[in-house]
């Protein structure tokens, strides 16, 4: 007997159907003689549905007043899978954020977890009921409804594994684990058997879906087994693992690309101390988010600088920009928005040198220009043309050998 | 400088424009120097679109579970309506029912209200907010989310306005207020300008929907002013008042009609004492809700005892009374579902003779046959067949003067 925590997202519970079949798999947990916890997301479209109706009232809704009309969608499903558990002859109980008592900061749309008191879903558990619990939510200090920003439900599962000690949470997903690339894009990638924290987040940040990235941070800072796996089939699906050595024989555990950002190059920047801060800093303060950042050799005491911004904040942090470039003196102010970022990651390049080269091999064998580099210990990611993107991945994952299961050492 | 309650309804809030509409209409309230607390029902046809999302699930969904769904409605409206506050420079805070703490006991979906702490509210206005308060929600010792009902807005907001000892309690619909009949039905009906709370519950209790019962009976507990009007028209409504010797004079202040029962009749039961109580006892277990009962005069030891039951509830109650027909050796059940029930209500009937008496002629005079009778102090209600519901309600009308305003005295 194990106590398990199972984590349904929007998808997995989109329509009465599906939140039947959802219900029997967790019957059939409980039934198979564990406890069980289940976090569950808003039915899918429910939260574009209820986002809509606020933008249309104001384009700059209060984040307060976002987060309680948000936080209904969950609450929606709690209720509808709780009696469809029921209705199977188990017993269910729902808990909202609120009522769990999942304590968070105040920091509304995008709230971090301070505590989750496990008081009440335990006590439910020795009264033999499943809990079903609301994802995304939390309370904080002044019972004010506070929402953990998209993918917030992987989050709020994770953070209950860990306070109830849960032997394994399960994260479902309409896909079958995490692949070594797309597999709509490459037909030969491959489920991973096992993949540790590092990598799957460095996955997660690089634009794989199935798992938000805080929430694998803070399965890897407590030590939760996580399975990410498919609610529409019995496969095994991913296991997320502490490292051992053995995962260090493979060098590239998986291939990703993203083409959700842009580029903004600003050249012949003067060459002295407090540009890039006051560069950054203004592009900070309106908020917008930079991923890459790359800047030149000095030549003749000036530079050229290149970062990358989200797509949607490209017009606005353009605008920033120029307005920066004229106060500096800079040349000009270059942006491309037709772009990809494709990325290896992998523990094993810790201690395989000639990663990075070979990837740059590979894609000059194929004519695709790099235009930036960025590497970490366990990956590197090249901004290319965005039309390349796909063939980079196929070629990659062809030249890494992905398709092929590692040996085992 | 006033302290107000208003309550919006569904229609009042049906969609973003009607948001917009009733946000504007708060904050001129709050700009003429008024403290403002509004209470918000779910958007119109949202109820019901959780309902049915439910009983998709299962025919018999638990209690506890249907409200945690149904609250959802609500708490939606009161992040649009703050939002649409907002837009409009004003400040406005929104509530959940748990948020304020509205105490209830523990009758999932039919909750009675124990405790109102207006702590919150009061902190909120004295900051210059407007407290937004989700209408039909609260909350049981347990911290379970509670529902009070169909129509529990109105209760909600009249117990708001009773705790924090508001001027007036609003209640704002789609008709101008309340009026002597159906103006659909009867062209010459005549808004009131006052009515007397025992009127008002008996004209909600026999069909009315303008404000429900419980609420009219809290408003008069606790003698809060009630002011029902329209929230498309400036207009004054109907002011629900304490009754005053100048009310006694009009003898009939309005008339409903009710379509929504069946009659049941249950033919040549032995006169016994007991036999009521087993056949009252026996429907009463099964959940249904009689509202008329007449028993003839005893004939030769025998009697018969016709009620009426909600519609909804007529299939299963003449099971029910099938059954006990059998076992006490009576004759015959007969049901009839094309019935209406057709009220005259005003408290000058206390001190004028003869009201019934002119009921009575005024229907047969029209060849109408009366099937039951009840009354009470105030009210005299017939039981009809359906088909004349509608010229009974206009004879009537006609024959008490309603159409005209009482002279004052």
């Amino acid at each position: 007997m194990a106590l398990i925590v199972q984590k349904y997202g929007g998808t997995s519970v989109g329509d009465v159907g599906r939140i039947r079949h959802v219900a029997r798999r967790i019957v059939e947990t409980r039934e198979a003689g564990n406890d069980v916890v289940v976090v569950v997301s808003a039915m899918a479209g429910e939260t574009d549905r209820l986002l809509t109706l606020a933008y249309e009232i104001t384009d700059a809704p209060d984040d307060r007043e976002l987060d309680v009309i948000l936080a209904t969608g969950e609450q929606v499903s709690i209720g509808l899978l709780s009696l469809a558990i029921q209705a199977r002859g188990a017993e269910a109980r729902s808990f909202t954020g609120t009522q769990v008592r999942i304590l968070t900061d105040s920091a509304h749309t995008k709230a971090r977890i301070l505590n989750v008191d496990v008081e009440r879903i335990r006590q439910a558990l020795d009264e033999g009921e499943i809990a079903i619990v609301a994802g995304f939510q939390g309370v904080n200090a002044e019972d004010e409804v506070t929402t953990l920003g998209r993918g917030g439900s992987d989050l709020t599962a994770v953070a209950l594994a860990a306070a109830v000690k849960a032997d394994v949470c399960e994260i479902y997903t309409d896909v079958e684990g995490v692949y070594t690339a797309d597999p709509d894009l490459v037909p030969t990638a491959r489920k991973l058997p096992r993949i540790t924290y590092e990598e799957m987040i460095e996955l997660a940040s690089l634009g794989a879906t199935v798992l938000q990235a805080r929430a694998v941070e803070y399965a890897k800072n407590y030590n939760v087994s996580v399975h990410v796996r498919s609610s529409f089939s019995r496969n095994p699906g991913t296991l997320v693992v502490q490292e051992d050595p053995e995962m260090e024989k493979v060098v590239v555990s998986g291939i990703t690309h993203d083409k959700k950002e842009a580029k903004i190059t600003i050249t012949r920047v003067v060459d002295r101390p407090g540009i890039a801060a006051k560069l950054f800093g203004r592009v900070a303060d309106a908020g917008v988010v930079v991923d890459m950042i790359v800047q030149n050799i000095s030549q003749d005491g000036h530079t050229d600088i290149s970062f990358t911004v989200p797509r949607t904040d490209f017009h606005k942090a353009m605008e920033i920009v120029r307005g920066i470039a004229t106060e500096i003196g800079a040349d000009q102010v270059l942006g491309d928005e037709r772009i990809a970022k494709v990325s290896i990651v992998g523990v094993g390049m810790r201690t395989h040198s000639g990663v990075a080269a070979k990837m740059f091999a590979v894609l000059a064998a194929k004519n695709i220009n790099i235009m930036m580099i960025s590497t970490s210990e366990i990956k590197v990611s090249c901004v290319i043309e965005e039309k390349y993107a796909e063939l980079a991945v196929r070629v990659l994952h062809d030249a890494f050998q992905l398709e092929t299961q590692p040996m085992a050492g």
